[in-house]
């Protein structure tokens, strides 16, 4: 499959590269961008033209954090603690995902909107439950959204009606890696919970598994500082939060969620070994003990930097909406001027959401040659009036401001469509 | 005109007391509410029915401050600091208001958005200009949207081409009272910028019109620590900042923009003076040198607190949008616990953006007896599909945390259809 795509262009080559093409060519071929142009070459004229003029192509977005199960009670019951949220709300609710017909039905709202946003690949939470979790995959596998999914694992401060053995977990775990052997778009990740809901046997057995299969691997870390305080209770023996994942091998190259209150020591530590961090700043602002992720600190370190919706925490899957967060709590840092800390710009942003966080999966989120060809097309003129016209840099700083779902009009994902706006 | 309105309705009576019905019946009457009931009396079911069930139907929401002739620019140029946006994009563009086509052009793209939003009323700064000023106010009276505005006096620290004299503001400032004196929708209000940008004889002056005329005023407040200290230097006789627009007869039932550093002293004065605050969560993340309004801590003290889009500080018109910022920055000053600080609720929050704001304009922003019949049709659950169904309150929250203008179906101000979704 080879065809053109003509419109705006816009994208990142590394967090201080931006490319911006005014009425531009992207080539696609066999589900890779060949080059993004400023003029098609003559032996390219007879190939397919997609006609987008006025549109902004962007890459697709990652979401390296969400939870699947979490998406229909969204934006409701914010006003609780994250523990009576927990208890009251997420434990029984993913509880429900034991029934298939549950978990068929609320995935089913789940993946049809995910076709429908601006995300091209995710990182995800499932539940505890092997066959809900394969539902879940089965359905992002038809949809043609690549993704990293996991069973969740816990086995202790949970109730028991939501806890696992150490043995069920490493069947059922085994079990959806082999059933995921021929899945092209979707793949299985290790995920506990955290490290306050894994015993250390529960732990070391995902480790285990993890090396056996040679998966990705997940989870949340330093989210908030009660957690941390009770991660120290619970793992006397361990250097730091950060140590509870390395010291049974969870840790190198994983996705790591929130990372808000790192130490020194952790940060070498998560830069050594190639740990994507994921800012999730509509979750972190939700939830009442979040906390303000210092993302220019960690960019300015070299380390990888992506977002993530965690919905439910977050009420959205709108990474835009997050990416503008991220930017205004980045502000928020700064009030008064007093931290001397340098705001994030909207292509800094633009990096995060797109290249930074989506180069877990390989080459993708950008459109360099031999990308994935992840592709939004989006109408932020018409979504968005104006009585001036502007350049493509401003146009992707207004869009950051203000896109909602309804701006995209057409979604590529491996070069193939899986979304048009009708 | 009468008819009844079919739908699940929800509204406040006050900041704490909400109601909500599911089903429900909301009579209006030549453009006032009579009554929101559960079921239809007799005498009524030979009245007009306009049938939205399944639809939320909530009061229509108040912007109290919005500077209407930056509307064509939000969410551009937003890494800048305040002093370097003024300079730079918003006083020549401002100044561009002197042509009466450009103004005519650009309020239009203006008011067709805002007939599109959430907005019912609101309190507007056009510019330096009467005969742009009069054009923004013909659009708004032809739009049905109740509305004050105000010419943007300044004659210091302002580059020459955007300063006006006294005696040119005082005649222009009259000139725009008689002319709107017999619009329905538009009222004038005396809008120094702030005291940064006016001299004292100005301020004074602005004071004689407004005392001679009886008209609304309004202003910015105590935005930024660094605009603290220089009003203080400017104002050396002036018992605080509140203080230069109370001496001088600008501060009585006024609506003034962010009020985030607020002393003791002036929050007694304010309150006394029932003076409106407004929140502008979104303006006040997006310019670096911001702050967080200590809402929570207003509304104890019994003090008005409405919401203001404050465009193009702000990104958007959406208050929904606002009001969910509102609600994360409330628990953001209470991150870690650290502050004892109650965040806002999505009840309360819908209070800021309704009544809270709109008993500005008298009765309004509620569905009680004679308030002005200001109705939002809102498709929450096609705009954002769930497999869960939800109960008025969580789908209010929902709303708040994810409505976007393409949720809205239909918008009632005064009792007539301003706007349908087609």
């Amino acid at each position: 499959m080879e065809y053109i795509v003509k419109g705006d262009i816009a994208y990142n080559k590394s967090l201080n590269e931006f490319e911006s093409i005014h009425n531009g060519y992207l080539h696609v071929k066999d589900g890779k961008i060949v080059k993004a142009m400023k003029s098609l070459p003559k032996e390219l004229k007879k190939k397919k033209l997609i006609d987008y003029t006025g549109k902004l192509i962007l890459p697709g977005m990652a979401d390296l954090h969400l939870h699947a199960s979490q998406f229909a009670y969204k934006g409701t019951l914010m006003d609780v603690t994250l523990l009576e949220w927990l208890d009251k709300y997420t434990f029984p609710r993913e509880a429900a995902f034991k029934d298939e017909k549950h978990a068929k039905k609320a995935y089913k709202v789940f993946v049809d909107c995910l076709k429908k946003s601006f995300t091209t690949k995710a990182v995800i939470f499932a539940t505890i439950h092997l066959e809900g979790t394969y539902i879940l995959c089965e359905l992002l596998e038809k949809a043609g959204i690549d993704a990293y999914v996991g069973i969740v694992d816990m086995d202790r401060n949970c109730p028991d009606y939501i806890s696992q053995t150490v043995e069920g977990a490493r069947k059922d775990n085994i079990e959806l890696i082999k059933r995921l052997k021929d899945f092209k778009h979707v793949k299985p990740c290790i995920t506990p919970r955290f490290t306050v809901s894994c015993t250390d046997p529960m732990m070391k057995m995902l480790g285990e598994v993890r090396k056996e299969y040679g998966v990705a691997s997940q989870s949340h870390l330093d989210e908030n500082e009660e957690e941390i305080a009770f991660v120290k209770e619970l793992c006397p023996d361990a250097k730091s939060y950060t140590d509870t994942y390395d010291r049974v091998g969870l840790l190198d190259h994983s996705v790591m969620a929130h990372c808000i209150y790192v130490t020194d020591e952790e940060m070498k530590t998560l830069k050594e070994k190639d740990v994507y961090l994921v800012h999730c700043p509509e979750s972190n602002t939700n939830v009442t003990t979040g906390g303000i992720m210092p993302v220019r600190k960690y960019l300015d370190y070299g380390m990888h930097v992506g977002i993530g919706s965690d919905v439910a925490g977050g009420s959205t899957l709108n990474l835009f909406a997050n990416l503008k967060l991220a930017i205004q709590l980045s502000k928020v840092i700064n009030h008064g001027g007093r931290n001397n800390y340098k705001p994030l710009n909207a292509k800094e942003a633009l990096y995060i959401g797109t290249l930074g966080g989506a180069s877990y999966f390989g080459k993708a989120g950008s459109f360099m040659e031999g990308y994935d060809a992840d592709i939004l097309v989006i109408d932020d003129v018409k979504g968005d009036p104006s009585s001036m016209k502007f350049g493509i840099e401003d146009r992707l700083e207004r869009l950051m401001y203000n896109a909602n779902e309804s701006f995209l009009v057409a979604k590529y994902i491996d070069g193939r469509k899986v979304y048009e706006r009708k």
